[in-house]
């Protein structure tokens, strides 16, 4: 039944077509490309981009190979032709809008569905997207902002949405890598500082027994990590070595 | 037992602080400004900023009130004083770092968990976070990148960040709220379109059968909405009534 639907395939970064509608400021146009190098996107495309920002924004640092390659397309419809999956970007509320609206969260991962080429539209700075550039969409995007202020930098948007995109579900529940010290390192810290306290005259003989508890439950407090371990006892051992001296 | 740590609070937006550190370009201080009044976030410290910097940067659009109350401090030490965790940025790997590092997914869940006032701390422009700054934190993130451009403008870094601290996961797989078209809707709709499509030659009546199935899996494909379902039905109907005039 191969009418019934395209073979679901992986999303592949170059699959993705970043295009700027009517882009206005070079260091928007700039900053888009290097959100883009940085998240390892590669497919860049602009709509009838203001001539002079478009020449100064190829000087943009860092991004200047994909923006040699970025394609200028005359019309939205020229921009998209290729994709199968159209989105656009905005930060209009839902009321206004004749199409589906929905957060990047959700629509991200709609995107990494598309099983093919898909287009990320972003508007020019001052009016967005028009309704004529939406209609060529499937469906807008928008970024959960807070409602007093809504409308974020371009070049801002571009890179949020990116990171979405690449983000990792998985790397936010993993552990830290650092290997934590072991309860006998710990133990052997909590004595040498109870003997430099009731040395130095903090710990006093009466309270002494509940006094070594919340030692050794401030030292396991702080987490201490296997390498820092040895160090720790090395600085208790010289002030033990000073206090026993004097 | 309270000495043995802090009640737990749910995060407010209010608890962060952005530091930026030393920074020397007033579009990425104007920028960062925006990203935080974009994001809900209101508590901005510049410590040792580029005078002229500032004070240009105070005019950036759609932020002047949060850059207005934002607060300068003569060191690091200063800016985090009254933090409970400081966590520092970074695009450096991990090889060359003192500090654990972790990705900004699994760093800014802990960031929310910090139960009190926490600091996220962002280098200049040119030279990122210096090893002094640095040591005033408990631990560095990094935004993901692609190894060979790992380096990000400084608003766009700030953006990200807050753009993850406020993000909602739930609403990744948060539904459409478009109504589907109802079954009958979408059965009419077939109906209609089968008999246009015989009417004007395009169904054979050998294959009609197969035919119709076709279209009425075509039509199910469309995922029309309860909204669009009555206009497609009309459209068919004035066909129709053409083919049929004919």
């Amino acid at each position: 039944m191969h009418e019934d639907g395209p073979t679901a395939k992986n999303f592949s970064k170059d699959d993705l077509r970043v295009v700027l509608v009517a882009p206005r400021n070079p260091l928007n146009i700039g900053a888009a490309a290097r959100a883009m190098a940085n998240f390892g996107f590669t497919r860049l495309r602009l709509v009838n981009p203001y001539e002079v920002a478009y020449r100064e924004a190829r000087s943009a640092m860092g991004a200047a190979p994909l923006l040699a390659a970025a394609e200028e397309c005359a019309t939205v419809a020229d921009a998209v032709a290729d994709c199968v999956l159209v989105v656009g970007t905005t930060s209009v509320g839902h009321r206004e809008l004749e199409h589906p609206l929905r957060r990047l969260e959700h629509g991200a991962r709609l995107i990494r569905k598309a099983g093919g080429p898909a287009a990320l539209l972003f508007g020019s700075e001052k009016f967005g997207l028009s309704n004529e550039d939406m209609s060529h969409c499937h469906w807008l995007m928008r970024i959960a902002t807070v409602d007093v202020n809504r409308s974020m930098n371009l070049g801002q948007a571009v890179a949020v949405c990116l990171y979405e995109l690449a983000r990792d579900a998985r790397a936010a529940a993993r552990p830290a890598k650092s290997k934590a010290a072991s309860a006998a390192d710990a133990e052997q810290i909590t004595a040498m500082l109870v003997e430099a306290l009731e040395r130095s005259g903090y710990i006093k003989p009466l309270t002494a027994l509940s006094s070594k508890a919340k030692v050794r439950r401030l030292v396991r407090r702080l987490n201490l990590t296997a390498r820092d371990a040895p160090v720790v006892l090395g600085m208790l051992r010289q002030i033990l070595w000073k206090i026993s001296a004097t």
